[in-house]
């Protein structure tokens, strides 16, 4: 009793298409302003741009980089890239030329997608990279702006016209086989290769259907950078629903009241910042619905006073966690029974918890990291959060020892601080990595405090997550300067922006010796708790 | 970047019901007349259970038999038994000792659960028996009779008593380990056993939850045997989106409605028959909703006229189609937007047919016997239903002559004759095995046949199936006798009914000269054809 291609068939989110384009082929699968595709043409595009990949050299394993904004085309990239047989890469478009140049680097991406308003750091990037991918243009007509493309590139529609419509695309051999490459930034200075399965990201699907209650056909507004987790899977997830993906290019209140309103959404994800910013958005540009519209958040510091703004608004929002690592959200706030007779005030608290396992989350714990022991549901004992489950990474790309570390004791450690609820419930907080969460990006201390380094004033350097109303957490540096020298904070702000991607600058820069340990060790515990008390320093 | 403990966890759905006691321990999992359990009782009791089951000599690998009807120990079987690293073989309550015994020889079953009511055709089928099962006793104060317990046997509810709240049970070293043994009437005289692994039973809870659009906490009637396909696996399905299982013992028209009313089931399934008589029962005793009840059915021949008649009564009925071999449904009549202008009639006739795939169904298609070719949609060409999907058995235990065969050319071989419509679904026309369905039970024709040849006054016999208003199918006997014999119709019934399970006896008997070939083998076409012209004979 064998495995055999009848009763083995390796899991591919890819399946997902191929289901939907032939059962609900006239569905809409895209919808981005005047453009509508249906499901079965989506498939027909995804398989020619796949052929076009191979045509143009990518062969099974290799690395196809995208740096675009939710456009059809990041979308497709979902599908078309790994029906190549190759590995999708989406860049984060908030980076920096020198960032981006690692990632083609590290990733040796054959292929870069670039949309024609990141030209300018795509082309930088290349300049400076030892990479040298063929570069494919997405000419959205709807970029704010057009920079001159200097150099030899494929237009994105050519992948399509020139495409095979019979090519045969494979599923994996292997279910464990690499879909696709996110990098994440770390506790060092250069963002780490996250590498995603096809198994993974197929269950994740899957667990995601169940955790949030997804309906088939939902209407999903794809607010969520795809360049997030592949924006938490749900390119492949809406693929497995049927569902009709709204596309939104750059985030405004207005425009996502707009599109809420004209294409009956009814689902949409966002970070913490951008819910803020729908809740506190001019009544006139905000609309009511007679519909119930779900909306999945994440992001750190828990926002429950944005949870109970939006659902004040009758959004139904649902609050979940999760890594990079882990494909995405793995715990969800889920909502009891019991919660229904809360006030507002008290169900938005319950609600921001970091929750409970989804679905497809086989084991989340939270362990004492003196003893390893997990800790009691009290609400108080502190440990690290530890995940096993499928949706969770192969591992760092080229880096065996991070990975080694961050999978210690056959956890995957998380290196977030969190207690367990007596209702089992698990709460963040703190955090053990040195990452801030700034408007649902990630920004590494150790890499602002090393640009704050390289500056010629700069005795010491410690940074740390400043809490801020609108975007959650802001870099705070605290720096020693070196004897003799002065220099302005302002000084040091615009030296950082000139070193680094621009989100990622302090926002704050405070004078004066830094607190350290007997053995000479920044503690930056206390730098952490002097911002907390004083409110944002 | 290799598999490890954090990354890589075997696929089981017994993984639903850890997570579902864990977030929604205090919601009901079952109910049974006057018993009640929470979930987070229900994995108590199952963890007893399965350490009593290890401490009564069950080692991981062996069997365990369950004869029984839809009552929580039915229901917790397919948790527990598991748990103790064991195989759950839920035996159809209908069959006759000589098939039972069949049964547990051939699966060397370890431990037999047997439900009370059937304690007489258990005791019959173990005295034949080469294997010695410990016996459990299911003592249900609600069966309808209860017949002295003779023998040494063990209660139920000891083994929850004397089971370990704290053991350790453990999740499959493999997911394609076996989780499930379900025997099916082949076209041979003995059932075959199909074996399900952890893998397909978790996808395929997981694909259901998706083409049925099951919504977290549903209310869902177990009307369909869990002897069957494990019930479709909506036991596990219930498990992953926290629902509540309400018992059915034994199916009564009035029974059902009083349950659906009492308890607002939201969710059930059945065989058409079942359906028929809810649609075909007196009015007073049907009841009418304000909310809408989704009904899944299967079963041959396609019900159009059952489904319509459901949906006259305010059902929304999804028709599915799938084998034992394939754990149950794989194929679905996926409504359209398309249908919504349809008549009654037109809908019902449309969601009559087999359908198009479940998102976990990797791939059907329809090919020609002559040939190996895929057949057009023209909805004309007729060839033999093909599956492909990760829920698909291992193969038939102790039997990999049949396994070998049924898996020819890596496809899984239905045996149903099938067109695809020029819509992409499939709807069957005739079956290429000798099965009939009838009642939703498989009765093999070749069994029925074996008898009739016993008969003394029997030359030749030829059972096809006969369309039944009631019963979708019945065996039809076509006879020759040997020269100088007589014998009636109602005489070989009988002795029919005194060799086999009496549900699969013919209903009628025709006398004469048998259709051949030159080449002497009895052309079973025409006879179906003449059974099916003449509207039942």
């Amino acid at each position: 009793m064998n495995k055999n291609p009848a009763n083995f068939v390796p899991l591919t989110p890819i399946s997902f298409l191929h289901r939907t384009a032939d059962v609900y082929g006239q569905n809409t699968s895209v919808i981005y302003e005047n453009r509508i595709y249906t499901w079965s043409e989506s498939r027909e595009r995804c398989v020619r741009i796949a052929s076009s990949l191979n045509s143009h050299g990518v062969m099974p394993g290799d690395t196809v980089s995208v740096l675009a904004f939710n456009t059809p085309e990041m979308f497709e990239s979902h599908f078309s890239i790994p029906m190549a047989g190759a590995v999708l890469n989406s860049i984060n478009v908030r980076l920096d030329a020198g960032t981006i140049a690692h990632i083609l680097n590290d990733s040796n991406a054959k292929i870069l997608l670039v949309d024609r308003e990141l030209f300018e750091v795509a082309s930088d990037a290349l300049s400076i990279s030892s990479s040298n991918p063929k570069v494919v243009l997405i000419n959205d007509v709807f970029a704010e702006s057009k920079p001159n493309v200097t150099e030899n590139t494929i237009e994105y529609e050519s992948l399509v016209e020139n495409g095979d419509p019979s090519f045969k695309w494979q599923k994996p051999d292997d279910e464990w086989q690499p879909l696709s490459l996110n990098y994440t930034s770390g506790t060092t200075g250069q963002p780490k290769g996250v590498v995603y399965h096809h198994r993974g990201s197929y269950l994740m699907s899957m667990g995601t259907v169940i955790g949030w209650e997804l309906p088939n056909h939902p209407v999903y507004l794809y607010s969520v950078p795809m360049f997030h987790c592949n924006g938490w899977g749900h390119a492949w997830t809406m693929a497995a629903v049927a569902g009709t993906v709204i596309c939104l290019r750059a985030f405004s209140p207005e425009k996502v009241f707009d599109l809420l309103d004209r294409h009956k959404v009814t689902h949409f994800g966002g970070a913490p910042i951008m819910l803020n910013m729908l809740a506190n958005a001019p009544k006139k540009i905000q609309k009511t619905f007679d519909r119930e519209i779900k909306v999945m958040t994440a992001g750190a510091p828990p926002p429950a006073k944005v949870l109970e703004s939006m659902m004040s608004l009758g959004f139904n929002v649902m609050h979940v966690y999760g890594l990079t690592e882990t494909y995405g959200h793995i715990l969800q706030a889920a909502p009891q029974t019991s919660w229904l007779s809360e006030t507002p005030a008290g169900l938005a608290k319950l609600s921001s918890r970091q929750g409970v396992r989804f679905p497809m989350t086989e084991d989340v714990s939270v362990l004492d990291q003196e003893t390893g022991e997990h800790v009691p549901p009290d609400g108080k004992t502190i440990g690290e959060i530890v995940i096993r489950c499928n949706t969770c990474m192969m591992g760092y790309l080229n880096n065996p020892q991070a990975t080694k570390e961050v999978f210690a004791d056959d956890w995957f450690h998380s290196g977030d601080l969190a207690v367990i609820h007596n209702d089992g419930y698990i709460q963040i907080k703190d955090r053990s990595k040195d990452i801030i969460i700034s408007g649902g990006e990630n920004i590494s201390s150790v890499e602002v405090e090393n640009v704050l380094y390289q500056h010629p004033s700069v005795g010491e350097a410690a940074v740390v997550a400043m809490p801020d109303e609108t975007w959650g957490e802001v870099p705070c540096a605290f720096v020693e300067l070196k004897s003799d020298q002065l220099v302005s904070e302002n000084e040091l702000i615009d030296f950082c922006k000139q070193n680094m991607a621009t989100f990622k600058r302090p926002k704050k820069v405070v004078f004066g010796p830094l607190p350290k340990t007997a053995t000479g060790k920044i503690q930056k515990h206390e730098l952490r708790a002097s911002v907390k008390d004083s409110g944002g320093v």
